[in-house]
């Protein structure tokens, strides 16, 4: 997995029309694409220059290149949006659709055991990136996104996934500001510690009321083959009828059946539990 | 949709290690990424440099660049996979995951009613690309990934998708060699276009013996708001024990389904159905 490799918006955003920064041709090609997120899924060119921090005339002959390649796509309204081939060639990303075709069956068992929403993340640095997303019925006030990032220490599976980290990560990441979101945000590092000790002994992590204030979620870590975590899953259910003890072996025995497909077998000495 | 993009093969593969021909930053690059595959999802840097026609200098340098950004992620043997940065903003890709998002409740939905393989596909030039799949326990001898492509007159999503294509570019699709599969693909022009203006007639294409010689699939056009066709919904199931009349009215509901998730109203008249 490897150190946090990026901060959020290290995209120049904004940046004026002009090349403020002389730039290698592979980093201008990819400010293209950065200029797609979440919040702007379609943009114009114009949007793109701006975005990307490149000239009009350098943002045309780009983005010419992306769209002829498919990496981009141009609908008849001039707006462009990501391509079906970069979809192809992303699909192949062990981290992101492949793990995601293996853990798909257990994600609807675990939907059908309980119907609430089902996740599953990856740590990506100081974030989780949820790859997978099963709404349940009783929808709670959902912010949450396939592909959308989210602090670790404020979420279910970003406590699975930070207490599975090695001893100096966590340290950096506790001596870090810990960004609040409602007043029951893990903000304490001291506290934020001793929870991560508790979800390495139970191997489940609740994360109460923190992103919103009426919902909860219980996740598990998922593990590869060679035991390490790649993964976690999780239910997110509403605080108001949750009821914890209930749902965190359904949780734990997904994470395991999913660890399990990705060949993981935790009776083989050479592959037990490893952070 | 738009004209056959490409070509499938289109990228230079096994071009040698040096560069023959002069190319641009942007399209160098992209080979790179056009180095991996479905039969090649992992690559050496010796890989990509022979796959992308470009020197191990050059590859060298832009799969750094690439790495950097995160659409590239290196293991720690040295090989290299697709990044988890790329597949986040793959996800956005609104003919990819975007319109898998919206489709899944339905197609999983269809898999409840008939527990057996169900698919959702697009259309890229000439061929078929299956965006999602979800495998029923009968599991016939399936050929088909996520992400994989095949060519239109073959599949059932291949046919639903042509029978709604103008009629220029089914006359050019018909005009071309008709690849074969087993002796059963329809290799006969003539019969190809009888069986598409029945696909239009019925809003349904059954598919028999095309791919493999056991399985056959059932398939029906999804359309977004504007009502015309953006993708097919289809159901693939052995030939043995196959009751094509019960299925089809489980497809074509998935596929309205879909459609009307999308946005599509049949009961306005601007929004009936268009090809």
């Amino acid at each position: 997995m490897g150190r946090p490799r990026r901060a959020a918006g290290t995209t120049p955003q904004h940046a004026g029309h002009t090349e403020t920064t002389p730039r290698s041709a592979p980093d201008r090609l990819l400010a293209v694409l950065g200029a797609f997120d979440h919040a702007h899924p379609a943009l114009s060119l114009t949007d793109i220059s701006r975005r990307a921090g490149l000239s009009l005339t350098t943002a045309h002959r780009l983005v010419g290149a992306l769209t002829e390649w498919g990496a981009l796509e141009r609908d008849p309204s001039g707006v462009y949006h990501v391509g079906l081939r970069l979809w192809e060639i992303a699909a192949l990303a062990p981290r992101g659709l492949a793990l995601r075709q293996v853990a798909l069956p257990y994600l609807e068992d675990l939907y059908e055991a309980t119907h609430e929403n089902v996740q599953l993340a990856v740590r990506d640095g100081n974030e989780v990136v949820y790859i997978e997303w099963i709404s349940g019925r009783s929808a709670v006030g959902v912010r949450i996104k396939v592909g959308a990032r989210w602090p670790l220490h404020a979420t279910g599976v970003g406590l699975a996934l930070l207490a599975n980290t090695d001893a100096e990560f966590q340290a950096a990441y506790c001596a870090e500001p810990l960004a609040a979101f409602t007043p029951h945000t893990l903000t304490d590092p001291a506290r934020l510690r001793r929870i991560l000790a508790d979800v390495r002994r139970t191997g489940c992590a609740v994360s109460t009321r923190q992103v919103t204030e009426d919902a909860l979620s219980v996740a598990a870590p998922v593990r590869g083959v060679d035991g390490t975590v790649v993964a976690a899953a999780s239910v997110v259910v509403p605080v108001r009828d949750a009821h914890v003890p209930a749902l965190i072996p359904s949780v734990r025995l997904a994470a395991r059946g999913i660890s399990r497909a990705l060949g993981w077998h935790p009776e083989r000495p050479e592959q037990r539990e490893r952070s």
